[in-house]
């Protein structure tokens, strides 16, 4: 009898070829990736401490391709990771690895822009940011900005139901997307949503945007595209301490200002942004408040006096308004590469992503602080204060197995202290793998149940994307047991098949 | 043996003998409506056209009662028909023979507006209008308007995904609900949202928002509130034909402006109007555009001009600008008064709710003259022009059985032009049971599929609000065959129980 490892090498080697005779004459030369030194790009995605090697990578080119693929892979009962640029947060495009990871970077061509409709159909392999770029032409841009605005993908937007720093004012994807389509885990072509504001029947739309690819493989996206303001100034505003900075933010929305984005950076994450980039920012603040107003000229000058006035009245100890776009954008420059510069100052770190009340910044931050005692790891703090979106990035060294333990537990923790506040353990990174756990903490069974129930309505025999967002219930048992996040890697909640 | 007839009144005796025994001791005094005469007010809602008398109709007065009610009726397997204030106009709130009607009418109290989170929470029997009125002490308003919202419910409102019109510039229902608790069809407690822009998971929110009390029912909502503008200023516009009216509607979106609304009515309409209310619009233009713009004064007063500009551009006859609160109010109060208006030339009305591509809507109003030819009835049309979203208003007599007849296939018709066109057979008035037939029509037997699908997820025995929106297998194979609305009685779709 040969050894377990053996038999378990030569099973995938009957499923790859399988696989690659079912597939032979849909995928072009080339678009699937079987060796493993081509899958090793795929093994992950923006949550690099988790990493998998799938079966196989394909790169389909249209979308007629995608269908067929996914009536074979049905067939053959392959589980499907659909993935876009791999820059999600959550680990939603990790990879199975007895599945197929379905790539649709190579469906990436704008379709049509219709300015009389303030529309755009793009395919879902197409860059957030190409979206704007076409359509600044005709005086429009597509308002949701990831910060991986560059590289992330229309399709993994959707599927993570991505924000950015303009969700304030503009809201999320779910916001501006009217349409998608797409096909189900079976290979049947769907359309969901419609061109009007609302559409017929349920709103399956709205459902699957945020779904992480577990209810259906979305090909092609209609956008709304909002009118190009004429003119954005940035206020930046110095506080001696976070939670009047976290009150200036409440004050701002209950005067019935609804600037383009209100963010909220902590002493060690402006000295770090500042050490990457030299914003000019003030780095004897406590905190840094970046608040953006955009529209017609008169109005913004009209507003940015009435976010001075709030900001003076609540304790700013500095205030400087862009005076010219190029001031503008090095106001933002910064926190648009906070991220990077917190690489910077660590080898790794965690970004978290909840979201709590605004009345409740000030607290979380001194609760934050607490936790990096209680973990003994530094954290730098950069939030979407205006919706009260936090980002803490937990710094660490991944090379140390004992610390990544415990930047998942410090992660974990501000996951649930985000429940108790009344928040939510995801503000626009999604649940993946990440969160599978604090998912037990945020939903009763009986909820938990019922998302599992909306799963198995599109997708009965769990081949999408198995494994994420839902966790099992004898996860949640178990975790409540353990209440201890013990990176381990999400499989033990794969369906068998 | 006893006659059908006999057998059937001493079932429903003997079914509500069990159901005022089971609901002893849990509603009030006078909440639970037994007798012929009080049930005649809840034979249907807006849509008059479809009457039903149901088994009986409770009015309960807090969550607590709802939820053991719900209970009692998913032990003896009565179904439920969830009702606001009955204005909808698709026959959502139809009663079911069977069934009992669940009026959340007494669910009316605004249990908190908070400025410094821009959210109120009512219960869901609160008015529409009653919200923005509390909201407006806080300098807010709550922006979905439907024309019934001094009567209307924020719940009927969340069943509907209820829009108005000021839905192009702040979207409908669905993007204005934060947050909804309630139970499902079993009487279990659920929450759905949460109080930052995204929730974790799925989002059950956004399914439940125009699920016409299929999936669960909603006894409280937090909604997001909307600072209230410094000004408002109206535009309206005159033009000799619907065509050239159509064309400037498109202009002004791809001119990058959002007005707060953008209403077109033909000269019949107008006429009806201004009959009804005295508005002062030209009668001789073939269209009036209304066109609204609010903000900041300096912001609202350049739109005025950027849009009066483009008007003049895209060949209105006469544009006149709001000069004062007064006037601006007397502008829209024709538009307001639109549906009484038509009510005051027409006994009856059927009211039609569809969606078309801005680029399409001078194409549509011809269409509508030729139908109005072939059906030999009269047809007033009110346009959400901004958003597509067209209000024809077919005239008739329900006096005589044929007239309906043909009104019916006349806003078949309407529907599925709008259809075939690119549009959808609903804006903001939902499905209920007016649309059943054109659901076949707009969705492929997949599509269908999925939704009976999710309705099982939440419902797998038919209990809430049975019949409605999601047609049968058999209707649509049979409404293929005839391609005839007939005017039958919803009910041949009920699932037995």
């Amino acid at each position: 009898m040969r050894p377990p490892a053996d038999r378990a090498r030569s099973e995938r080697q009957r499923r790859l070829a399988d696989l690659e005779a079912a597939l032979a004459g849909v995928l072009p030369a080339g678009a699937l990736l079987l060796a493993d030194e081509a899958l090793v790009p795929y093994e992950c995605d923006g949550l690099t401490a988790y990493r998998q090697r799938p079966l196989a990578v394909a790169i389909p080119e249209d979308e007629a391709q995608v269908g067929e693929l996914l009536r074979i892979c049905h067939r053959l009962g392959v589980p499907i990771v659909p993935r876009g640029a791999g820059t999600g947060l959550s680990g939603g495009a990790l990879p199975h690895p007895q599945g197929l990871s379905l790539s649709l970077a190579k469906l990436d061509r704008i379709l049509s822009i219709d300015a009389a409709a303030g529309t755009a159909t793009v395919e879902a392999g197409v860059r957030n940011l190409a979206v704007s770029e076409a359509a600044a032409a005709h005086g429009f841009f597509y308002a949701p900005d990831p910060s991986s605005q560059i590289a992330c993908t229309l399709g993994g937007n959707v599927a993570e139901n991505s924000g950015g720093v303009h969700c304030l004012k503009y809201g999320l994807t779910l916001h501006n997307v009217l349409r998608v389509r797409g096909f189900t885990a079976s290979g049947e072509p769907v359309e969901f949503g419609g061109l009007g504001l609302d559409a017929a029947g349920l709103d399956l739309l709205a459902l699957v945007v945020g779904s992480e690819g577990m209810l259906a493989v979305i090909t092609e996206v209609t956008v709304k595209l909002v009118p190009l303001p004429p003119l954005a100034r940035c206020v930046i505003a110095s506080f001696t301490d976070v939670a009047t900075a976290g009150g200036a933010v409440a004050a701002i929305v209950a005067a019935g200002l609804v600037p383009a984005g209100l963010e909220l950076m902590d002493r060690r994450m402006t000295a770090a942004a500042e050490a990457f980039v030299h914003a000019g920012y003030d780095l004897q603040a406590a905190a840094i408040l970046l608040c953006e107003c955009d529209g017609l000229p008169p109005e913004v000058d009209e507003q940015i006096e009435r976010v001075r006035a709030v900001l003076a009245a609540r304790g700013a100890t500095r205030i400087e308004v862009s005076r010219d776009e190029a001031e503008r954008l090095r106001f933002w420059s910064g926190r648009k590469n906070a991220f990077p510069a917190a690489g910077g100052i660590s080898p790794d770190y965690l970004c978290m992503d909840s979201t709590i009340p605004r009345r409740c910044l000030a607290e979380m931050l001194v609760l934050i602080e607490a936790m990096e005692r209680k973990f003994a790891l530094e954290c730098v703090n950069v939030f979407h204060a205006g919706d009260g979106n936090l980002h803490p990035l937990i710094l660490f060294d991944a090379a140390d197995p004992e610390q990544l333990r415990r930047a998942e537990a410090f992660g974990a923790e501000i996951l649930e202290t985000s429940v108790r506040l009344g928040g939510t353990i995801s503000g626009e990174h999604g649940i993946g793998v990440e969160k599978l756990n604090s998912m037990c903490v945020q939903f009763s069974a009986a909820e938990r149940a019922q998302f599992a129930l909306v799963k198995e309505a599109f997708d009965p025999q769990q081949r999408l994307n198995p494994g994420k967002v839902i966790p099992t219930l004898a996860r949640c048992a178990e975790y409540g047991r353990l209440h201890v996040h013990r990176g381990q890697l999400p499989h033990a909640d794969l369906p068998r098949f």
